[in-house]
């Protein structure tokens, strides 16, 4: 290896540490920090994100990629060693471009403007979080002016979250969509599913066996991840050996187990990154959309589909006989997939969750492109709720104030989580071809043909390319809607079982 | 505040944040952390060490210092400034003498050699253990090589733990304990102590809310702590308002409990340090021997004393009924102050464990000199436990390698133990003096004022002072065996009750 290779590979891993560490800082904040802690841990992963920046910022990061032109050149572009350059180089030429003292005043606007969005959501009181969030919209406007004019401006958001995606493409892949979505759900307006009996007296304790018992099932390395409650699932780690993810139990529903699913497709994600990048950037997941399209399949193909529960529902039925008895399984999976507009995000089902995302994603445009006022944010709010959702929302804290990405300042991140849903789908299918027969391997209970699938096709190139690159390998095929809405009008068109 | 001053303050906020990030690691994986994520763990210990170590050594550093000269002779030398730069300087002018690969070498052997011992003592196998302990060991000598010479070797060792204090001094401490040691063990040699109902039925999760009800007892801010289980307990944390407290529970005996009180005198120094000075090196323990000093304080002249169990032994009972109603609060008393030479240091009682840390002093004194072959180290501590104790030692695991400091690197660690208690005694009979009645409020389970005290006297002080003028500020007096020799004679010299 050069010399300059190996140096800028130590940089490098210094680089990816300091971020583990933050991950797991934020972990921990999460999950078992005492409460007087939050604002010294605040300070603490704003000194690891500083120190990672001026790693990353150093001049010598600067002319070590200077130096290795010609060895890039001369690389396999598959390589590891060429797509950690490759990729150094994107991060090291957009990191330069910001002043650190942005940085840090963006850090810092985040860390106040949580406390305040907690508080304003409990008091549903948007006036109170209005500076806040203003705040975070000039900070990110300022942050765009950084950079060579792109053709929109939300470009420059979109790319930290997804890796040359433009916002032409995500408008057009969401137009696409959206009369889609909202002439399906008006399709199921007239039906009658009865989850009645999803609600009622779940022990929790109970689930919290359920989360260990599924997590198992669907396949880890032994000894290598943990499972713990928090107030919003997320899954996280230091590593691939270190894998964290959480889910939040409600003492009256089953909610936390597809959240449990849901965060093991991150999880597994993470954990199936080759040995051979784990400490470098490149052994991560490419984007955060990529990263969504693993949660969603093990969430919603796998875990709501009937080959699963033809299998795991008489587990499921022997930890809750009360609840769950006189249920067959036919009621069970139609009310696990009944379509049901309703206020919150996290809680939507497949079908309606997409619309929450696109009113998102066009509220974004409005803001970034300075044709909103922000003290009208909440009428436009629920103004797209009625319009997409057929909804009223009553207040604030279950409108407008139900995320908390704004005050974390993360404008642009939002739309991921569809493009993700959408390549979920792609990605299923072509491992249903290759693989034969998925469905009858889950009706048996045998994930691991899947999770090596996956493993070989989409987690192995980590964050090696961009993620319509790594999408193309694994598939064939860069980002298309088609199969999603294809998938969702089999799935939800035909008639359900009750 | 000087333009330099203000700099050198971030620049050792950053050194001080990411100790206190390394602690909060240390904490994870001693109770969370999956155990694969071992190796992952260990390179991110070694940066976040060396990252603050760069920080540290850069001539950045050495700059500042220089021009802060004159600033620092024109501060009152009492300030909190004042003693920064001087802690700083202290600090710097250690660390710049050694080169950074020995350190990062030293790290590395560290962490390679825990494994190992870890598996040594399993097997209680020395053999297997002996290349690791030779290479700490060499390690260490070349550390000291970088120094200018010292009186004696060890001297350099010893400072990394226990600042300012020198070998010869705790030669002349250790040398007058030892005789009057051995011989208060001679004395108890004909009692007989029935303490055989400590061991039996003592349900794991009784415990664990004693725990946490003697934690909130002794006193705490709300919000601010934790208790979790470990293999072996301690204490760390990220700060005044996040301290973590470890214990190990025995199905079988109340161990516990006592593991639980020492961790409190840990984080009680750490939650007491004053918020001005939280951020900075100077805003922690003083040394290990100091920490000690208020570990012992809690966990012997309180938890063990007779007008604390005449307070919380009622509560106890009421816990574990089975195994201590028809016990007497006297029996109980005695039980748990038996004087019983035993083989291992952390379950040794008041009496016999000071002998187990003079044991291990000489031995390291003898290491450190060349006068010891590392291959008849299990020898010369099976002679020295059977010269001190009277005891025979059956194996290595329940001999030489029961410590996992050796196989850390921690070479010049143990004596800090003895010295804290010898300086807890001091540290007591002050506070007594001054409060009035100490014996009275804790019986009538009144500790803040313990609390308070501790916390105006020794924790306000924090590293702004070496820790004999830490402890020469809070007593009037540096370190003096005598009022710990007093005490044990005064305590185990008496007829116990039975």
């Amino acid at each position: 290896m050069s010399d300059a290779l190996t140096r800028l590979r130590s940089r490098l891993e210094d680089v990816h540490g300091l971020d583990a560490v933050t991950l797991l800082l934020g972990w921990d904040q999460m999950t078992f920090m005492p409460p007087a802690g939050t604002l010294l841990r605040a300070r603490h992963l704003g000194l690891l994100q500083r120190l990672g920046h001026e790693k990353l910022i150093e001049p010598e990061t600067g002319r070590l990629l200077e130096e290795l032109r010609p060895v890039e050149d001369s690389l396999d572009p598959d390589s590891d060693d060429a797509a950690l350059i490759r990729q150094a180089r994107r991060r090291y030429e957009k990191a330069v471009q910001v002043p650190p003292e942005l940085t840090a005043e963006m850090i810092w606007a985040a860390t106040e403007s949580m406390p305040i969005w907690v508080e304003a959501k409990a008091s549903s009181n948007f006036e109170h979080f209005l500076p806040a969030l203003e705040r975070n919209l000039e900070l990110r406007l300022r942050y765009i002016e950084c950079f060579e004019p792109h053709e929109e401006p939300y470009d420059i958001l979109l790319d930290d979250f997804e890796p040359e995606m433009v916002t032409a493409e995500v408008r057009r892949i969401f137009d696409e969509i959206k009369p889609e979505l909202m002439s399906l759900i008006e399709e199921q307006r007239g039906r009658e599913v009865d989850d009645s009996f999803l609600t009622g007296d779940y022990a929790v304790e109970r689930q919290v066996a359920l989360s260990r018992e599924i997590v198992d099932l669907l396949g880890t390395r032994p000894g290598a991840w943990r499972v713990d409650p928090t107030e919003h699932p997320f899954a996280a780690g230091a590593g691939i050996d270190d894998i964290r993810i959480t889910t939040h139990y409600y003492p009256d529903n089953l909610d936390s187990f597809f959240a449990t699913v849901h965060e093991y497709g991150h999880g597994l994600y993470e954990h199936q990154i080759p040995r051979a990048i784990e400490s470098l950037p490149i052994g991560t997941g490419a984007s955060l959309g990529l990263h969504e399209s693993q949660s969603r399949l093990w969430e919603n193909l796998v875990g709501r589909g009937l080959p699963f529960w033809r299998f795991f529902y008489p587990r499921l039925r022997e930890r809750f006989p009360e609840q769950l008895g006189d249920i067959e399984l036919g009621r069970f999976h139609a009310a696990v997939n009944k379509v049901q507009p309703s206020l919150i995000r996290v809680h939507a089902d497949e079908v309606t969750y997409g619309l929450h995302v696109i009113l998102r994603f066009e509220l974004e445009q409005e803001m970034v492109n300075g044709r909103l006022d922000l003290r009208d944010l909440p009428q436009a709010w629920n103004a797209k709720m009625k319009e997409y959702l057929g909804i009223e929302v009553p207040d604030d804290a279950r409108g407008v104030l139900q995320d908390m990405h704004w005050a974390s300042g993360s404008i642009g991140y939002f739309s991921t989580y569809l493009l993700g849903t959408v390549m979920s789908v792609q990605i299923w299918e072509r491992a249903a071809e290759d693989i034969g027969e998925l469905d009858e391997l889950i009706e048996r209970g045998e994930f691991g043909p899947l999770r090596e699938w996956l493993g070989e096709n989409v987690h192995a190139h980590g964050h090696k390319f961009s993620p319509q690159e790594t999408l193309r390998r694994a598939t064939g095929s860069t980002i298309d809607a088609k199969p999603y809405l294809a998938y969702l009008k089999r799935k939800f068109s035909a008639p359900v079982a009750a």
